[in-house]
């Protein structure tokens, strides 16, 4: 409701005639201008990032720039010869605002006037069919997207170098055939609340703005049809929660917030009243900061959902959004040791401030301010959200991150439930992320590969509970989009980083699979006695019906021991099953674990001993599995798993992974390579309380929560084993018979 | 006859009477002492080296240290805590000598007493069985010798804190048992010429000097009898070959260093007539520098015969071996790179002049100044090598080896003429190195895996050919021991590494498989117009009789793109084959290529693509094989390769391998994703000449080489298809008609 109001505000604003627009005025204004001139000379990263821009510009003045007929995919010739046609306008534009040398307008107005040649002529891609949407410059118009939000802030660098004639022939050539298109020929595509429209509304407005064109502006805004349904302003209301989670992830938050900042920093210039950066809270600034959290030490993304597992925080993307909101919002410190890591700065205010403040200013090699966090998922922050569990500074933080958000649109995957731990610079309990090999034309032209759909977005795929070999919701994403799980009690404590305690968090979802009521509750515990955080991991499923429950741990790692024996294929192995993901993983071995009340299982990565203890009971087979059956191109990595197997109606996976040692292969040494948990005992398991007992390190570990009614203020008292117990609120952990302080 | 000679002059040297000993006398003197403490205060990086040794005692001054009853292996508490003691002693020693505290030398002596008590007791360890020679502290001697070379080092560091009945217990106790273990009961293994024997003389050598018993001092250079058929002395004529090649390679080279100049360095004090560091040409010092020449950017030495891959230039071993080749053999600045990633120096004067150095000087960011060059193996160097074809600088450095040595001792794999291909700092065409975790307890103590026995050793699991699915020797180490390859020409050239031209190495061999010769022909070519080299490579095999060759590709990466068409495995997979190796391959595709000229197969690592183009003939197959099978333990890692199949009795393999291109995922930057070899003929092959026909970026790139009666100044006179090529020796190789500049 607040959103209409506010909607019919601005709609009265933008309405008020608008004073003859001054150029330029999209990316940078000319007090931008002036500023970056005045600066160059004295800030050593602005000037390096200003030398760079030139220099690839520079290779390209006096030659005859290729426009070529489309054709091809990504990391082909043709592909990658127009995206480097829109980023080279665009850059020669800003060294001719930066520069005053008209070799640099000149340069983006030949390119100009051949694509106002080309575009006119241009039927669907060739290559569009089967796409989500043809474009004509490119396979799909999402890419046409890109070039017009380029071209258009190149455009308007050259304003004032154009005349008016030249200026009709491009827009009529270049742009209104593109705009045309995408808000007729493809008029659902342009109306959908989705990142594709967040880029092509802010192409259309962009270009709109660059061309002195309000009605563009207008659509842009307000879609169509211009009744604030979609439109760019309706996909910042739509696709982010209040607390600026974006629902696809963070790796399609850095792809998604490109147009968003650069729109919503143009219309800053061009409409300021609009204040779309103060939109929702300044929900665009809450975007960054989260995208920026959601990141492992190397600043790369967390991989859940569609990602591709490289893509990182000095990605162009980023920088750019970092460099406008120093600018939009002001000095915040806790940005530049992302901006250290880029190495580089944009020709803008941002970034001359930036580079400004890391000449002046001694900046300490600290990482990002990683903290422990929590996003609501849903434009009203009510469908589910993540966490992420965190302990330890530098390059001792542990992440936990625990999924029980939406679904996340088309790249959204299956894994309700689903964990992944970072342990200092490394991934250790992983998330596939997308099959793809972005930009690479030899791969399907850098397009997602079937083994995306088959397998990486399966539920199998992820370190969550597979229900009869089935993915969630039948792997149908019509109806996975429809639910989403939900919170039910969270400790995340920004203290807890470095303090010995508990962060908690418990979700459930009943949707994912019919007649199943699923419930996990993470525990990080920081004991007084030990410097690296334990997980504890309380997975129950209800049901009424017998069900076979797979819980999958995808390590990366190498295995080093375990207490069972199990029986790995010698000269011939089959696949761990035959459809929804399964038919992926091959089977390298299975254990019989009857009589082990636990099974304990280690693992190395790099320097860290890993061991996972899961209690286990009669029906509990475990199996290891390698990624790569099925895989007729040779497209997965080939990752192992070990999977815990259970059968029953209501059943309980108990896990505690414990952080261990210390290994150094070059130094011979190795220190507490073995685990320190001795036994695991589920003391009482039902719709009140769960209460498991480890014994680790010799001493009782007890773990007691509420499973219901839900109160933090609730006193209960519960005797387990003839052994009384006391807490106030929802859960309690208790070491060696004392408390541990949250 | 040399040796024999010089060996009777030192005989008569070391007759000569020696004045009372002076201590410290084995590792520093007294004036390096002096000359550490007056460095100290301005040197940061010898005080922080003299802090981190520092910190590493005093936690335990005040403790009683355990010295527990030996068990257990590599990993385990007891066997750590063995290792630890004797690094705590010596290293407890250097801190009383440079800061005259007693505590030091307390605790070092309180040890030795433990010691004294517990060694007399010791009969063989419980888990030596099995070993290649018993210990007694340790599970094998080999690490018992370890203990007495840092035990003798620290007696001698406390020698005048020591009463002279004290130091009588501690020799009658802690030294003589473990002296007459080894040189009576243990006779032969301390009569070896082999890395054990290094250790073994070097530590009753340095006992020796620091307890003034001159009787173990000559039966550490001379051997048991002193007659010099074993011994110190006799190992460094024996192992070595006259240019420093060690011949179980790099990997046991930065073993062996450490006995070899750990004595060497005593002797120096001791006895400085015995020049020991002058033996043979200075071998010692060729020996520490092509240790570091067989390394990568990472300085991770090559992991060729039986390496572990993570062991590199800053472990301890080199950091003592350079730090006393500074102060030996004098300013020697290539070294710096090398110290400057060891980031710490030993408490000694080479370390405190390499401290200084680094201090006062800027040191640039280079890497080491890594060459083309080449090793000959076997004492008299007359037993074939190793070559490192090299080109390019710094970050760009292709390293390609090119092994065609003698076995290598016990260490040494059935890989004769293997190559490895490194570029940058990434591995591309792999050895496997050793089956083995070093040091950890819960894989098999530490100690090689059967898998290095049945797979990495096995001729399969290298870049060679394998005739009929069997190991050169048949695998039989003892046959392999009295053979080795021959190098048929060289041209390794210094100049190369920046300028177009030709590096070449042709070996062959004739015992690795009875009535097979295999000559193979290695190419490094820079043409002008390409920033990376190009490599080819002509493997013929000879034969009166029909066999089957497969020549591997064991590349890191992931497979991009071939030229024909493979059926991968999707439901099942099986084996390679039953035995040498190929029982641990699973067979994940296989290829018709019937109707292709050349077959090609692109791959993509980090940011760069591979290609291998290779030439085939109706008898040709190909397969993608994967580590894995029959590996009960999982303890291989599961990497790929490319197996190239063809049948005959003369056959010829010929391929040419691409670096090129770029891909950068972040900036979704692609460039050069494709080969430039758009065929390959064999226009002549026979005892005379070889003739390959490559056509590279659509020009004529030519091959030509001789096969026989090799003459640098040979006028050839070669008519192919028509066409006449003439040129001066063994080889040329032109390139669009334009002979490439050596």
């Amino acid at each position: 409701m607040r959103h209409i109001l506010l909607r019919i505000v601005f709609l009265f604003f933008i309405t008020a005639p608008i004073i003859a627009q001054q150029h330029p005025i999209t990316y940078n204004t000319s007090q931008d201008y002036e500023l970056i001139r005045k600066s160059l000379p004295n800030n050593p990263l602005l000037k390096e990032s200003f030398d760079n821009i030139k220099n690839s510009v520079d290779e390209w003045i006096g030659k005859d720039v290729d426009v070529p007929i489309p054709e091809g995919l990504e990391g082909g010739y043709n592909y990658e010869r127009h995206k480097g046609n829109y980023r080279l306008m665009f850059n020669s534009s800003l060294l001719y605002q930066i520069t005053g040398e008209s070799k640099y307008a000149e340069l983006t107005k030949t390119l100009f006037f051949k694509y106002a040649k080309l575009i006119p002529t241009l039927k669907n891609h060739p290559q569009s069919s089967g796409t989500v949407c043809p474009g004509r410059i490119f396979y799909q118009a999402l890419n046409d997207a890109n070039w017009l939000v380029f071209t258009g802030l190149a455009f308007d660098g050259i304003y004032s170098y154009l005349t008016p004639q030249e200026r009709k022939i491009i827009a009529d050539g270049a742009f209104k055939p593109e705009i045309e298109f995408f808000t007729n020929d493809l008029e659902p595509w342009f109306s959908w609340i989705h990142n594709h429209a967040l880029w092509s509304t802010a192409a259309v407005g962009i270009v709109g703005i660059a061309t002195d064109n309000k009605a563009y502006v207008d659509m842009a805004l307000y879609g169509k049809h211009k009744d604030g349904k979609s439109g760019y302003l309706a996909n910042i209301d739509g696709l982010l929660s209040p607390d600026g989670y974006y629902t696809e992830g963070p790796y399609y938050t850095r792809y998604a917030i490109l147009p968003l900042y650069f729109f919503a920093n143009a219309l800053q210039h061009y409409n300021p009243a609009l204040k779309v950066f103060n939109r929702r809270n300044n929900v665009l600034q809450k975007t960054l900061t989260n995208a920026l959290q959601q990141t492992n030490l190397r600043g790369e993304f967390y991989s859940f959902n569609d990602a591709v597992k490289e893509k990182n925080v000095t990605c162009y993307e980023i920088v750019e959004a970092l460099d406008i909101a120093w600018n939009v919002f002001g000095v915040d410190t806790s940005l530049l040791p992302i901006a250290r890591m880029q190495k580089r700065v944009t020709l803008s205010s941002g970034g001359a401030g930036i580079s400004d403040f890391l000449n002046k200013r001694k900046v300490s090699n600290d990482y990002y301010a990683y903290k422990p966090i929590e996003f609501k998922d849903g434009a009203k922050g009510d469908e589910g959200g993540i966490s992420v569990l965190r302990s330890g500074k530098g390059d001792s933080l542990v992440s936990l991150i625990y999924k029980y958000s939406a679904h996340g649109l088309s790249h959204g995957h299956y894994d309700k439930l689903n964990i992944n731990l970072y342990d200092g610079k490394n991934e250790i309990l992983t998330d596939y992320g997308a099959a793809r090999f972005v930009n690479i034309e030899q791969k399907l032209g850098g397009k997602y590969l079937p083994e995306t759909e088959s397998y990486s977005k399966q539920t199998i795929s992820h370190n969550t509970v597979v229900v009869d070999e089935k993915s969630n919701f039948n792997g149908k994403e019509e109806v996975s989009q429809k639910h989403h799980s939900n919170l039910l009690l969270s400790n995340i404590n920004n203290e807890f980083i470095s303090k010995s305690g508990v962060e908690v968090v418990s979700a459930f979802d009943d949707n994912a699979y019919g007649g199943v009521r699923m419930q996990r509750t993470l525990y990080m515990l920081n004991l007084p006695t030990h410097n690296k955080p334990l997980i504890v991991d309380v997975f129950n499923t209800l049901s009424n019906n017998q069900h076979q429950y797979d819980l999958p741990f995808h390590y990366i790692g190498t295995l080093m021991k375990t207490n069972f024996k199990y029986y790995s294929q010698l000269n011939n192995q089959a696949t761990f099953g035959n459809a929804n993901g399964y038919q992926h993983l091959w089977k390298e071995a299975e254990a019989n674990i009857i009589g082990h009340p636990i099974t304990q299982f280690s693992f190395l990565n790099e320097n860290t001993f890993y061991t996972i203890s899961s209690l286990t009971d009669d029906s509990t087979s475990l199996f290891f599995t390698r990624i790569g059956a099925n895989d007729p191109n040779l497209n997965l990595r080939r990752e192992p798993a070990l999977i815990i197997r259970k059968q029953g109606r209501n059943q309980s996976f108990v896990n505690v992974v414990e952080l261990h040692g210390k290994y150094d292969a070059n130094a011979e040494i190795t220190l507490d390579a073995y685990s320190s948990v001795k036994n695991i005992e589920l003391l009482q398991n039902d719709a009140r309380y769960t209460v498991v007992n480890i014994l680790y390190d010799n001493k009782p570990l007890i773990v007691i929560q509420r499973n219901s009614n839900f109160d933090n203020y609730a006193i209960n008292t519960i005797e387990v084993k003839g052994k009384t117990y006391s807490f106030k609120g929802n859960y309690t952990v208790l070491f060696d018979g004392k408390i541990l302080v949250e």
